[in-house]
């Protein structure tokens, strides 16, 4: 098992790279190993030596630890110079499926936090239109992606060189429904419903009319009906024909979390207690999945944390649940989950830093 | 047809009792006859011709016509002496079902916001466990309460000496599902889904742990899974038994406004046509009702209006529809929908003061 | 005194132009007379005949007055044909200093929302860096300007052809200090400290890094600390020199509403009395001005009226005060001010379709 | 050096009282020794051996460092048993002048964040009104006690008994305005205002008409205008008369953080730079104060931080300031302050535990 690793991000302006930058920074395993930022940075930058962290992310300016810390001119060189061995790409898809083939090729191991090689099924890939799609290269490099959800494939992350890190929304259904699915309990033919509801940092940071205070606040805005490209994630990994689940995403008015609330049916009445141990069973070993047995998560107790939190309410006659099922976007559903495939590429305890 | 009538009001302490007064005073037929507000008054108040409005609700302070208006001493002499003709409750459903049977002795039309009287089966009433339920009387005028939603029942609200006012959540549910349901179209052994997310005043003005700033701000939260006390009027009144939907009330960060996003299948393929036509027969001859053709409804178009927005859409194979429907809780969904009922009641027309 | 005029309004897609349409609509005296809204329309949208209101603004899509309201291409023809007597203007300044003098020539009243014509002082337009200040033009024009507060220059209004409409922080500062200063109580050698704070649509509606929901929500920030353009209007309404006031407003994390917090010293100790006959008598016959005497205003008090609240606290030796002034920077800070001064212009009630 | 010492909590029920727990059990020089919890518990859940700390603070459930902590019943023998050596309460300040007098005779040192022992003055007590004030053991117990703000009284906490943990409007005040004060560049004759907004967690866990959502929600209110308690503090630390300063607290539509605009006069023009030197020159080694230098603070920086952020804008003739201080109420305001004197009082790192 390595001591520790070397470390670098691309994409450190938007959102999820800043949190992936304070967590890499106070990881246990990554002391005196800050990670290297690189990407885009004017000449005028450039001769200064790179734009100091604190300039983009103001917040970040007293951390005695960030405010070292400069965002420098991308080159495979500076990678290789500083020693990097895995590289997170907190990048817009298209750019990942372009600059991961280079990295792979390197022997850089990489953690890629967008959608770029999280589907399988090229009918799935449609909704993003990647250029490259089809081609043999393309094709290998998706061949070696692991969908990077520990609790699902714990054991091919741990040798991976491609991870796909998960999306947002995809990570709130996925890990309360993957057991149930798996355990054969549910009536597919019913259909699932998904209706999932995310603050706003899910949009991203670019200003657009979506992400004015004035259309965000104050509102519920449901979007991308029957066509969500996270869609796509859901039925790869919890194993479901397209017309077994009806996923609708919503944009809600606070800064960060998702909550997911999901209905199913069951072929068989159930009890409290054996959804309860069907749950148990598959999270157990899974430090970052929360399993509530007496009340319900709310966005706010996942918030600012990297957990998965699951609880569920059965209909009087055991025969259909309402699953509720709450994460960080930014945390469990992007950077925190990055962490923790990290953490089991290198045989760490899969919780560290993370807490 | 009566030019004008004079009404009162028990309950304006409460959100949906000031959002009431205010109808009332700007509605076109009741200039010159501002409501009459009762209440619980004590004596030093009393002593001084009772509370002025504007102590109640600061916010009412300024407009000319609000200024004068003070909260009485509640007496049935009062009413009498002011010639009240229709009264509106704003109360806890307890004191409605106490006060119900006296007003309708005295002659008065009542408009009852509280869910004291909008159950037809005591199955569906047995969550509010009614003290007097079963008794000749209370069953006397069960029999003659009429739903006060004139979308569907705008005969029987015209005659009606007692309006039972809909529900929030429910309006939000009733109103997409009815003409649906009546229609025949959905498939109805696959199961509805109504999840719904309301605005923090639907959970009234006194001040608990639930409606504490920091409860509700920056979440989201589920509650009343299977057991939400409207659960009931969506049964009786869309029709349907309870293993035919599952209704999930949330809290929203947001002051005011419902959102309901539907989920149901159809027993055959339909069109974007098809579905949008049997709205628009249904509600053909509802102006509270608005069709969204080519978008979706959002809350922020909905809030402070008294209309009823309704959207949808369709799978790819015409199998499924995800229907959204947005309200404002305190107008449609209570006191708009009041003045609405009042409207019918005296033959005006049906959006009068409601625009 | 005319019955009615015909009004048209350029500038409707931003956030005071979609105010003053809805005004203007329901304005008592402008029934049947809708404005006509003129604006730039691309070719294809001109040859369906303007670009439908509702699709700009989807809140207004429900009321049957708006609906059939179009944005037609601009043309001072289009203004000609439809006989329009005033002109509103919520456009940005350089585009007012363009057309002002045009509309003055061809006979328009104009009311001009920006801050193109407020200002007296050259050294205080400085800010503004206007094309054409000095020439001979902009200065006769700027001459004939009125600043469009009527509770100070109710008389000029009445006459006037180019009304100034006053900054929304303006107002919120210059109202509750003009009468003291006026009335000589005020010790300006002490200084005078104005903090104001305002919701977000104070920022306009174009899609920026600040008016981002992720950083306005959960935040509050100070901005253009003495050298906000609105300055020069307080120095020249109250009647001050630059180091007699500092002003500093702040981004509220809510959608709309601005309060201030005015701190002041006086020459004589004072009395709550004394202070408040100096108000009322200022404000007697000004029906939008709201005085506070046993309360302080809030901004939910103020928001969604046209009413510009103050009130006020001595301490306890009647030597300082804080004044605290509150108002919807939409309503008297912009259209409802405009408004207000329309009806001044016309000898109508000076609150007529602000109620 | 004590390499680690033994704590106890009295009132983790609270805002500030949960964030010091969470604090205190990451707090390096603590591992192995989480907080005593104590306090009221009723006789069945002392059956139980205590509330288990995750059911008061369900967003502290997942923690595993958290979620063995119980609340036990209060009683000083538990507190000897456990060997604590250090009292922190959280508790009202009626309850911290009465266990204050035990807990110094026990030999515990006291960490108090109330406003119980923080002023000197009788007279600045006198809005507290405590019983025993004047009392020969209460004037002793005040002597002792030490105003915990090490950034002006460092030595003093090292060698204290009893610290006075400063209030939370009070920190935000007195940090910037000491240095200049103490340098005497401030003409005091012109007043000093200091205008302040604070979030909603300021105002306490009770539900109350004041922290219900639908009062602080989409609002700003000033209020304690000349009269608020934290006004003794900012006399007495800062070295004013009642007449040099006004201070006024709002309360904010967000959940924590406070910001303060201050406004002062200077006896001779300052440069940017002559301000700068009397912060940097006053500020040296305390690291919990970051000076803005080409920025200025914004709440969203400081929250979540046990930072106090200062910055400052100058006329353009140097003769006035704005500045601008923001901090988390909850942290430098309350608990991250308190942690900061503990580390002072042992002689660890100021910042240990706080980053």
């Amino acid at each position: 098992m390595k001591e520790s690793v070397q470390t670098a991000i691309i994409g450190v302006t938007g959102y999820a790279g800043a949190e992936l930058t304070r967590l890499l920074l106070h990881h246990p395993r990554l002391k005196g190993k800050p990670p290297v930022l690189a990407g885009r940075v004017d000449e005028k930058d450039a001769a200064r030596g790179g734009i100091p962290l604190a300039e983009i992310h103001p917040h970040l300016a007293g951390s005695s630890s960030a405010s070292s810390l400069r965002l420098e001119p991308f080159s495979w060189e500076l990678l290789a110079e500083r020693k990097v061995e895995v590289l997170f790409l907190a990048t817009p898809h298209e750019q990942s499926r372009e600059w991961v083939p280079e990295a792979l090729a390197r022997g850089l191991r990489v953690i890629d936090l967008s959608g770029a090689w999280r589907l399988t099924e090229s009918s799935n890939r449609a909704v993003y239109a990647f250029k490259d799609d089809g081609t043999e290269q393309a094709n290998a490099i998706q061949a070696q992606a692991v969908y990077g959800m520990p609790e699902l494939h714990r054991a091919r992350i741990a040798g991976a060189h491609l991870i796909a890190n998960p999306g947002c929304y995809s990570t709130s259904v996925i890990l309360p429904l993957r057991p149930l699915v798996a355990a054969g309990v549910v009536d597919l033919s019913r259909g699932i419903v998904a209706d999932s509801k995310s603050g706003v940092s899910g949009a991203g940071k670019a200003p657009t009319p979506k992400t004015h205070y004035m259309y965000a606040a104050d509102n519920l805005s449901a979007y991308g009906i029957f066509s969500h490209r996270h869609t796509g994630e859901l039925l790869e990994q919890i194993g479901l024909n397209a017309d077994e689940i009806v996923f609708t995403p919503h944009l809600l008015p606070i800064p960060r979390g998702i909550l997911s609330t999901i209905y199913v049916h069951f072929r068989e009445p159930q009890t409290r207690a054996s959804v309860a141990k069907i749950y148990h069973v598959f999270f157990a070993g899974s430090p970052m999945v929360r399993l509530y047995d007496t009340t319900l998560p709310q966005i706010q107790y996942s918030v600012r944390t990297s957990y998965s939190d699951i609880g569920f309410q059965l209909s009087a006659d055991g025969r259909r649940a309402v699953i509720v099922s709450c994460l960080d976007n930014l945390l469990k559903g992007a950077s925190g989950q990055a962490v923790q495939n990290l953490n089991v590429m290198f045989g760490w305890g899969e919780a560290e830093g993370l807490e």
